[in-house]
């Protein structure tokens, strides 16, 4: 995975951080091979600078933050919000290259947002929607966690929940997940995969759920609706309703769920490195929207959920990297994360090529 | 040591595991630069397949076994002990090529062999004989250690015991080991070192063995024939007797070793990668044999005699590592590891070129 | 910093270790990428040897020291103190290339220096003056510590002290230092940075030393002479004085110090590889002689300054590593490191090439 050609697209917004993480401390992180530094101004605006001194290249992140200004913690430089150094020791006059490159930024659904690649082409409308992460009628939590493998093996693993059967067993997986159809579609930048397993044995996590928020314990159609967003993103509609009370869409139009319970997970992962990423998560849900306890505990428990594909995703990367030539076959349950390598390929070969990319046909 | 060509041959018996390690939990071992999977099927032979899954590369080691079948961790393909896959999620129809490797096992003389080379050539008579582990005329145990350093630096290191006056002193080394003359011969696959000690002063190992095994504390006449097979295996018959009382051969004939006690140590050395080893020695002696306090005994002293080896050969891998093109001399005391050295060589180069390989003689 | 062009000369003597290091017992450590074992012959002066036994390679430092010659720890070859091999076991005669590479030593200013270079150039008169170290009039103390980082980064640090505003305001810095003027000159080996600041307030360090020594409050005049000795000697002489008592030099006669306090920071650092590096430092001072109690505190003080730098330069060397390419620029403040290291640039381009060096002018 030591990839000749690059994995990701520059041009394209990357969750560099929790909102709550950035604050009037100096926040360092490394986003897409590039170390930055991140700062609340003092009007509460979020500034990402590259995170090396122009003079020595010491991580201006080892340095003080005074108003919005930066001082190099080795030899006193100071730069503004905006990259450019406004003070250097014992010299009145500023070389004009002193700067340090600064990144576009957007605070949108909770995370921060950059932009590594062309400014110019940095348009805040092409954040990802992870609205249920701040919407009202929504509420849950999330955590980032920092994964040593090529984001892409994450996408793969949220693209084909058949995995939950022998990954999760004891708490969302199931027989069903394993063996139900599943239908793959996709667009120019999405791609998604809807599995409905109709009149089943809920698992364990989704028993208690729909036990505690409706009082039902029994049979229930379960759906898992994926939907990639080019990178990176990746946010799931799960959840269980009374078996039969017409939940599954029907004529095109969709189903009735008032009589379930309904998820997103949410989630977007970052490059770090080639071999790393950040991997930031939500669960929100529609139901006991003011019960703290549940929220706690349903962010736990999707924690726990995780660590046991962070440990599959950092074992598969060891043996990737140990086969550098191997040749992946597919198998069916591989559609989707099929055309969500292959929208990134296309994000990437259009940044790296002039030469004509094959276009990703829409298919049903 | 980063060596070019290969520095061990694939069509050998390898061993990869003691027999007590095998069971009906999944065992993961790097043989040979191979990851592997063993495990004990419920007719009670070991099976050893790759340790990567056929999909998406996971150690099927992650995964489950289920009678004779392994199912992987991720996605739930179920391969048979032959390593042929039998199930595939969410798919009736079966890839052809789904399979992993399988490798040829030998279980014998207290060892799972594996041949990691062509298996058509896996004869089991070509296990190397260390029947002293199982033979009810002898007694012992022993352990498995994995050493940081090239397999050859253990041959080299158990083909020349001048070594145990100076990294052994406390125990079985002395004086007359580095002194006393040696005979080195050789065959097709084997090479020895023959040195006898006559009238000597019994080294602290060797008095007390005598003395616990026979009364006796006087002089003793102390023997060490270092056997190599190639490509790695080194069984050592060593003892003292009392001096005089006939144990060394005479006119081509044995000796009369009654008024001594023998021991072997058995030493077989599997390459893990280029850097690496694992170390199976075991001690079997003739005398005290119902004593399970003695071989407890035996068994951790000679493990902290092999602690004192293991220290000098990881650093000397280090100093190898960090000098590539040192040109080594040899002393005499070096004629059976250069013999060991140059059977090993003849192996490897017959798999590795079609041209002339210059014959090894026969020396006395 | 993975330098294509050597980093350091040879030709040069390299402080290996403190006087109080080196005795009966061996010492290994890395000099200018060359492993060597040190010890005390019986005569009390210092051997240095190459770390490796003629034979197998192992460190001798591994081995065991008998009178003036060294045992190999593995198979008990002697060498004696100039590196030849006097024993082998099991073998009358001695190869005549059995050896290791033996270095010239000297020992001055509580320093072993050696010589990695062409021995019959290692003239002992071209060892750095660092007389303050042992010379009755002054006392003081050191450490050694090891610094992953180009040994010219320390360079670097001590030839500017403009950092001490940023990296050490709590104790030496002062916004005085940054912005004070300064003079840096230069000789053919040695380079000059001088800063004095007049009528101004003592930093705290420097407060609580005038105090102590002088009963002295107000004031002060401090000053700043580093003097750097190619390839890696950096001594300053630094302290403050009564303001207006007439320390400064004046129509280039010395001033008079006597109202003052004076202290040497005595820096030596020398290559380990080329990303590490070993910098012996001692604080001599010339005033309360006698008190055990201030040497100590002063040692420990010292001591916890050099960590803040240890912290910075580590920090800047992995971003080093990070831009292989990066161009740096320099400063006003980089003028002394930028004549070290255009004298250290010299040596090593006079030591690989026999095509011109520019030459070095002296300027005013």
């Amino acid at each position: 995975m030591k990839a000749e050609k690059p994995s990701f697209p520059l041009n394209a917004w990357y969750a560099a951080a929790y909102d709550v993480e950035v604050g009037r401390k100096l926040l360092a992180r490394t986003i897409c091979k590039q170390k930055v530094v991140m700062f609340r101004k003092t009007d509460g605006h979020v500034a990402v600078l590259e995170d090396a001194c122009w003079h020595r290249l010491l991580p201006l992140s080892m340095g003080s933050l005074n108003g919005d200004e930066l001082t190099c913690g080795y030899h006193g430089l100071v730069y503004n919000a905006q990259g450019r150094c406004t003070h250097m020791p014992s010299q009145q006059t500023l070389n004009p290259s002193a700067c340090v490159r600064s990144f576009p930024v957007v605070e949108k659904h909770r995370f921060v947002w950059i932009w590594p690649g062309d400014p110019a082409k940095a348009d805040p409308a092409l954040v990802p929607d992870m609205h249920w992460n701040d919407d009202p009628a929504w509420t849950g939590d999330g955590k980032l966690i920092t994964v040593k493998c090529d984001y892409r093996l994450v996408v793969d693993n949220l693209m084909d929940l058949t995995h939950e059967t022998f990954v999760h067993g004891s708490s969302i997986g199931q027989r069903a997940v394993a063996e139900a159809p599943f239908v793959a579609t996709h667009g120019d930048r999405t791609a998604t995969v809807t599995r409905w397993m109709e009149n089943i044995d809920a698992p364990p996590f989704w028993a208690g759920q729909i036990e505690q928020a409706r009082g039902y314990r029994g049979k229930v159609d379960r759906w898992q609706i994926i939907t990639f967003e080019a990178p990176c993103t990746v946010n799931i509609d799960v959840g269980v309703a009374e078996a039969g009370s017409g939940a599954p869409p029907k004529d095109g139009r969709p189903g009735d769920r008032s009589q379930g319970v309904n998820g997103y997970v949410l989630n977007t992962v970052t490059p770090e490195t080639d071999g790393s990423c950040h991997y930031f998560w939500a669960f929100a849900r529609n139901y006991c929207l003011g019960e703290q306890r549940l929220t706690h505990q349903l962010r736990e428990g999707v924690a726990g959920i995780f660590r046991e594909d962070e440990c599959v995703l950092e074992a598969q990367q060891i043996a990737i990297d140990e086969h550098p030539d191997h040749q992946f076959y597919n198998l069916n349950i591989d559609a989707g994360s099929m055309w969500a390598r292959r929208l990134i390929d296309g994000l990437v070969a259009r940044e790296t090529s002039s030469a004509p990319v094959i276009p990703v046909r829409r298919t049903a």
